[in-house]
């Protein structure tokens, strides 16, 4: 099983290299064969190149990611609540959302899946 | 899929009801073959009378939840972050937790997942 501490580490790396928009830092964190679900429902992004790609596209809104509350660790999870900050057709927008991230025994990110919907989105109207 | 706002409704009922110490209110929740594993990694309870077992003990402790922040709604999944408050052996005790519920069809819970482990367990020692 992964470090605990690796995990929450992983977690806080996650949220500084997103709001650095970095998406090489942020694609580090996965495993090769990792797969991405954000949000829930959507299709999936596969592998490293997927990942890099999806990311870099996110990023290009200028989000700024806020870490809420201390992030839950249990087995080979790291599961956190966050709010996406970004400026978008002149406005403040917000996401509400909690990530769960699986880990891989060498501590990499293998499967991570964005909980957030429709209901979640404020200032978009 | 079922409703987003009943799905919310499901999780405030679920907090309520569960600060209140009514097993019979939080059982009513859930499908009658559905799953609680709490915490992940434990053993699984399944159906509604290992479900209303496994929350009549764990309200024994007299434990309160306090919900933080918005429920994350998305396809048939709610997900939020609370905290665990409860008096035990002289001492305040809080648990960091983040649940997963999985709907059904009829609006009820499939599936409970719990996230928390010793890193989110404060006041033990």
């Amino acid at each position: 099983m992964p470090d605990p501490k690796h995990m929450e580490s992983a977690v806080h790396e996650y949220v500084a290299a997103f709001s650095a928009g970095s998406a090489d830092r942020v694609a580090a964190l996965f495993a090769e064969n990792a797969t991405v679900e954000d949000p829930v429902g959507s299709p999936i992004h596969e592998g490293l190149a997927a990942i890099h790609a999806f990311y870099s596209a996110s990023m290009a809104t200028g989000a700024k990611l806020t870490l809420e509350g201390p992030v839950r660790v249990v087995t080979d999870y790291a599961v956190f609540a966050f709010a996406v900050h970004l400026e978008w057709e002149g406005g403040a927008k917000r996401i509400d959302v909690i990530d769960s991230f699986r880990f891989d025994e060498a501590g990499k990110v293998a499967e991570m899946r964005a909980f957030w919907g429709p209901d979640n989105m404020h200032g978009f109207t």
